[in-house]
């Protein structure tokens, strides 16, 4: 399969995972990672890019496991320090973990665009994929609640997720579209597959389906596109997603994470344990088993996602 | 002497050695430290005040002592990580240290004046001195050497001061003028003393002097002014005074650096290895051994010179 090129469509940690494991069974250079970036914010002048920085750490092995975010073998005298001085404390970013905030603000400062950033940044790290944000200007999701309008991190960091979702909406600046490479990533006809990574739909794929232009070139790509369950047996592996589904008033199941990608997928993988819900569905379905706990099944599921889509008419 | 009101002029590490000696010695919120600002400049997008961070960490008893400069305990992950992803790492920024840098730039940005931003600090750091930026504006020093037109920190610190002095000069903002306090404290009637601690001359108290309204406010002061030299037997006890003042064409002694204050101080404190230099001098002269190694030594010092002031005529 040496002529592989594959598209991966992801937010943070959930996506992630599997990323890792189709950047472990590709090729150097099949894969082209596009993430989302509705979850970037300023945050003490600094340009936080939450899912891009999850991405890089992921694939070049520097994640944090235990956190679940951030760097592994991280310090956070900064914090400290900070808190001592009376800064605000409540998103914390580690003491490496900065430069990539401190590196990228001075860039995109200097008019650089922040797809030229993290590409810079995944070269150092030594990666062998491309990583795209989603678009080079802003889209950011906003989360309406009962406690009223949050940016994300206030609701989603900040707040812990414990307010209820009424509704989620994407604040698109004027010249927010898709980034070109993305775009040209989805349609090239050399493209094998698109994979859309078990992210939170609603709060984590969404955001790129809103990106002016995105959805348009997702439903134009010939690559045959797989999207890979989040929910399992009704529940999210991690994260708010089965929480956020019963406040948005719909049932916490895969069978609704389907229909949500209803018209842009070719494809849809449950887990084994949701294999009731493909009779349910009007679309193709292939069954395996999701869960990944360690390397081995990050890419056992990445090979699955990738042996269907092959078989895909 | 509990109705002393103290004002110190200062730079960094060689006037902060007095300044601590002053503060140990006054009762609480008796010194105001105006402090140049001179060296602050823009780096990785971030506001670094290096004189001033230096008179915050020494008189909160935070400064690095091995180092002579930024905090103690300190630690470098930031740096490393920044070397990892290709940032510029000729100017060292401890973690600890740079939440100073991070929450002053953001600080700024939201509109907040300077003097404000370091008022806050040093309340938070537990400070019973008032240190005031010499203006909330920028003065920036410039160094013309035999490598050409150098900011202050490329020459001081990437070029470690190894190019030749051909002049200094000030790059002062339209709106640059003496910070509203600074100005008030030098004129207040019932501040006791002014002193002009043994910083370089040329590159730490020239640029206060430079800023408009600041020599004015000195030479209009009712308090005695006195100058603490920081040449000892034709040396400077650290830094490049000596190198500057060779390049510059000037005898490197404390004669010339009471001449360089004529017409500003009303005595001039010189070390006691120095005193045949006293009959030469113009100006009023005590010697006193001030050499400063241990904090003991700071507090005679500070002591010496105050004790001086207050016998003036």
């Amino acid at each position: 399969m040496s002529t592989e090129r594959v598209v991966a469509i992801c937010g943070g940690i959930g996506g992630a995972k599997l990323a890792l494991g189709l950047y472990r069974l590709l090729p150097p250079r099949a894969l082209t990672l596009i993430v989302n970036t509705g979850d970037d914010f300023e945050h003490l002048g600094l340009h936080v890019s939450p899912d891009i920085d999850t991405c890089l750490y992921t694939l070049s092995g520097l994640a944090n496991q235990e956190l679940g975010w951030g760097r592994a073998d991280e310090s956070w005298n900064f914090m400290a320090a900070l808190k001592s001085i009376g800064g605000d404390t409540w998103f914390r970013l580690g003491d490496r973990d900065l430069a990539l905030h401190v590196e990228r603000t001075r860039q995109l400062a200097s008019g650089r665009p922040l797809s030229a950033v993290i590409a810079g940044f995944a070269d150092r790290l030594g990666l062998n994929a491309e990583i795209l944000p989603m678009s080079e200007a802003p889209v950011r999701t906003l989360v309406d609640t009962d406690e009223g309008l949050l940016g994300f991190q206030d609701y989603f960091v900040r707040r812990r997720c414990a307010p209820r979702v009424r509704s989620i909406s994407f604040d698109t600046a004027p010249d927010a579209t898709i980034q070109p490479r993305a775009r040209a990533a989805l349609l090239a006809p050399d493209t094998t597959a698109i994979i859309i990574c078990p992210s939170n739909p609603y709060l984590s794929i969404d955001p790129l389906l809103a990106v002016p232009g995105f959805a348009e070139a997702l439903k134009g790509a010939t690559a045959p596109v797989i999207a890979v369950s989040p929910i399992i047996g009704g529940s999210a592996v991690k994260g708010p997603t089965a929480k956020i589904m019963q406040e948005l008033g719909v049932e916490p199941s895969a069978a609704t994470v389907a229909a949500h990608y209803a018209g842009l997928i070719d494809g849809f993988l449950l887990d084994e344990r949701d294999v009731a819900l493909a009779a349910e569905l009007s679309i193709p379905t292939r069954t395996a088993d999701t869960l990944m706990t360690t390397l081995d099944d990050r890419i056992r599921v990445a090979r699955a996602a990738l042996e269907w889509a092959y078989q895909l008419p």
